[in-house]
């Protein structure tokens, strides 16, 4: 669903970034379990992923495991919510107040990934001077000014669909470099600036799809 | 972020179900704008996916395009809703009415692409008789009593991550077929359960890296 820019090589791939994750969630709950160390074969067996590929992931980040016990649980769970970025708080802006922008807007549940929305923007003046659980809703004509007091460089993109593409490219020209596009639009912008595609709506159709699949299926049996 | 399952082949491939709303999103878009017919080469340009990607993908859905003219663009928008499944309504119960959870019975969103939260269930007696956006929460020990009134098989797991894999498991165990994860738990369910991963903070962990690994490259230029 996202897009690695092309023309830059990063260090730690995509597919790591997104498999990290899982690792942390496994790592928690292990802890909660008061189980103290944890092995690669544990992990992989556990969420279905090949010990190779967990081996390999966890050598992007820095931590050892001891032979025979493995990782350290506390260690592996600091060292990953370090290195995903999950312990420092990134401020952003939210543009777009709709449903989707409104939701997000809602779940507390960011702030402890790392990500703070202290501001929402929408083009709506009956919105001005609103606030979303406790975030302040502004008219979009004081992004830039706002954006040049604060510095904020994250900017999440849940405008309707047809004005993905417009307001991309006023998020750009106002400061903000990475952007979390929640839209279906494809946007293009400059070649350095981050954007994350996190279209859930597109996972229901992959859902949709495969429930129908197996209906039919049954129905053939 | 998601899981085919393995042992069963489906006939539309992954990456297809999730470019087609891309293609959805800008022929909407070009509707907008009054233009009637759509090549396969102009979607591929707008959304930077290779032409001929575009005309595979689009040939797994019952549409012919005309030479030279390209698609009906009006037909192109209702067949892809009609095969993405936005256009039935799809009932679901939400497990977990926390932040997330919460979150999403607030986006109208999801109606719009076909998926209708009917209820909210969650394990806190005092969330019980509430309602977030007119949907009513009820304690989950009424979940087998309402699937089995309604039929409802499609279950978005909202709840804490090491509450997950058990309550995945009693969502199957009262009749829940398809399966919309968005803890970052893996959960391991039966070879006919759909499984749909959506961890919208692992996204998050994708562009902070980049974002740094970006920072870091102007620093060194």
């Amino acid at each position: 669903m996202s897009d690695s820019k092309k023309l830059i090589e990063f260090k730690v791939p995509e597919p790591t970034l997104r498999r990290l994750p899982w690792y942390l969630a496994f790592a928690k709950l292990v802890l909660k379990q008061e189980q103290l160390f944890l092995s690669s074969t544990q992990i992989a067996k556990n969420i279905s992923v090949d010990a190779s590929i967990v081996a390999k992931d966890l050598s992007y980040v820095k931590i050892s495991g001891k032979t025979r016990v493995g990782y350290d649980v506390n260690e592996l769970v600091d060292v990953l919510e370090s290195f995903l970025g999950f312990t420092r708080s990134h401020k952003a802006f939210l543009f777009g107040v709709g449903s989707l922008g409104g939701a997000l807007m809602h779940d507390d549940g960011l702030e402890q990934f790392g990500l703070d929305i202290v501001a929402g923007f929408d083009v709506k003046y009956e919105l001005t001077g609103t606030s979303i659980n406790h975030i302040p809703i502004h008219h979009i004509d004081r992004f830039k000014e706002l954006q040049n007091q604060t510095g904020i460089n994250i900017g999440v993109l849940t405008v309707p669909v047809e004005k993905a593409q417009e307001v991309a490219e006023f998020m750009v020209a106002g400061g903000i470099q990475a952007i979390w596009n929640f839209t279906p639009y494809r946007i293009v912008v400059p070649d350095n600036i981050v954007v994350q595609n996190t279209s859930i709506y597109a996972h229901l159709a992959v859902m949709f799809n495969r429930l129908n699949a197996l209906k039919e299926l049954d129905e053939n049996q």
